[in-house]
């Protein structure tokens, strides 16, 4: 059991508001030997009312905390860590929930880190979480008046900081890769379609067709969930059609998509080119690495926790949102497409 | 700013006192009209007082702290997966902290977790930890009367619970499987010399050997740093040695052997048979499948929260020693060695 002020009390032989002074700095008119004497038990004992007590009192407790989905999945743990090395250098605490893509988590992780007096929080949102969902989530954080900042979502309406990764433009940038190597029809395995990163992702897809007047075909386009089977049941769905290149949306189903195109003895990129999206740091290990798009989860994660410190120093909640620009990674993966014209200019 | 007790003050008329009871069920002789009043305006000011305030009176919080050394480590975000899941089912919450294997932190997170009035600890030391740090830390828990569990690391002089992995038999199994398929001449790739469960990987190595009566050879071992440069520096290390199976002790390193072996033109397993620890997803994604030794690290955590919350409840801490044998999981990277005979009979 933990040392109480009773036990303190029990050991010094003083009252419980004599020693609640003490502690509360409040004890001007009490002796100094007495002073001393509680103050040594709580030493000994190793007393620690200090930290609940002064989260009340000063309101501060340098500690932060995190809510990510999927501890897991490789994006969240390098996010978790540029989020951690980001505290520590500014002598910060982080404590981390993981809520497994449930909304309820969400919500009573909220709870469980207010209660615990955290100053702020960072908030990656459960993937389950519906526009519905979502604001239930942002009405809580706003009624326990806890600093946040957004990290990978931003939403209009929120009226907070964000922290995102322009996906449009990383999807955009990933086709125009494929269609200037001459590929023109495009297998894309998606994430789930209630998702704003995997949508904005689409439209970046759909915005380079444009550019090189493909029309869009819904038939190439396959709904996954980010894992490794939704690359392998890609590679079904696309079996059959006159598809040259996948755009995977993350590195994982890409993987999924490489494993299974080995399966079937479809090389890669020989029988087929293969574009992910993350980098997260297996791409590079497989034996053909991967070409993917990667986002800077580790600085991502380090900035947010930037601004969060600030609003909470600062007291103000401000309503940034900080975009971070994907980059093109060219690996082994993607090679020329039947459109290609060797010397010829992309358009 | 958090709505504190004043507000509640501020904002029904009553007193800080006349609250403080009503919030603490000691409001026997107050107006039941009063005490309506104070509660409808603490769930209109939504004020959060309760969970401190329990956590002093009840002195449970049903709230888990997990430290881990490193959260982009797989094989720490799937422990950390298996104590959510677990906790979760059993209706309690965790925090998790990632200290970067720095012992220091270690200390600091200790102590959060303790202000932050969390009902036990389940602990995996930093890496750095020698046995003076790793008795300073585990007298900081005693001091702190926090029940803990540790995961991964058996310290007799500790008096504590622990769920760890029979390294030893892990080593023991891989070396007798290349044994057997007759390699002679195994290099290793360890961890850091000062961590047990490296020397204990080694001890299992060593007494594979034995049985089969072969010396025990220096210059075919190499300290790692159980990261993918340690695989890289052991593939020089072993160069000119007529050695024809890598023993990694865990797959990290196993990929940095596959990859710079790749790098050289020698083929996995044709030109030499590599062998894991761990079995972390990518092993088997890898175009030669990663054989390796599967630690039950998800069943460690559930089993790791098992343990705590009955120390927890029942108030007494144990002193049991769970031990996982870990699997031999067979796939493709593994061929037969030169002393290999057809129908012959391992010994």
């Amino acid at each position: 059991m933990r040392t109480t002020i009773k036990d303190i009390a029990n050991y010094t032989g003083f009252s419980v508001t004599t020693i609640s002074l003490v502690l509360n700095n409040k004890a001007d008119k009490i002796p100094k030997s007495t002073k001393n004497k509680i103050l040594d038990a709580v030493e000994k004992l190793n007393y620690h009312p200090n930290q609940l007590a002064v989260g009340l009192v000063k309101k501060r407790t340098q500690t932060i905390g995190l809510i990510i989905s999927d501890v897991s999945n490789v994006f969240f743990s390098t996010l978790a860590k540029g989020v951690e090395d980001s505290c520590r250098s500014q002598g910060w605490n982080l404590i981390l929930c993981n809520t497994n893509d449930k909304h309820e988590r969400d919500m009573s992780y909220i709870q469980v880190l207010a209660n615990k007096g955290v100053d702020g929080i960072l908030f990656c949102m459960a993937r389950d979480s519906d526009k519905k969902k979502t604001e239930e989530s942002i009405q809580l954080l706003k009624k326990l008046k806890i600093p946040f900042v957004m990290i990978d979502r931003y939403l209009e309406e929120a009226d907070c900081s964000s922290v995102i990764v322009d996906h449009r433009q990383g999807g955009y940038a990933a086709v125009k890769y494929l269609l200037g190597l001459g590929h023109r029809n495009i297998g894309c395995v998606t994430g789930p379609s209630g998702l704003e990163d995997s949508m904005e992702r689409l439209k970046g897809y759909k915005k380079a067709l444009e550019e090189y007047h493909i029309p869009y075909q819904h038939d190439f386009i396959y709904e996954g969930s980010y894992d490794r089977e939704s690359g392998a049941g890609a590679v079904d769905f696309f079996a059959g059609k006159d598809i040259s290149a996948v755009f995977a949306f993350n590195d994982m189903s890409a993987y999924g998509v490489y494993n299974s195109l080995k399966k079937r003895g479809i090389p890669v990129p020989g029988g087929m080119s293969l574009i992910g999206y993350d980098d997260i740091f297996f791409s590079e290990i497989l034996d053909v690495p991967l070409t993917t798009v990667r986002q800077p989860v580790y600085e991502m994660g380090a900035e947010s926790v930037r601004q969060l410190i600030e609003e909470v120093e600062n007291g103000v909640g401000a309503r940034k949102c900080i975009v971070f620009q994907p980059a093109l990674i060219e690996r082994e993966s993607v090679g020329y497409g039947p459109a290609y014209e060797p010397g010829g200019k992309p358009i």
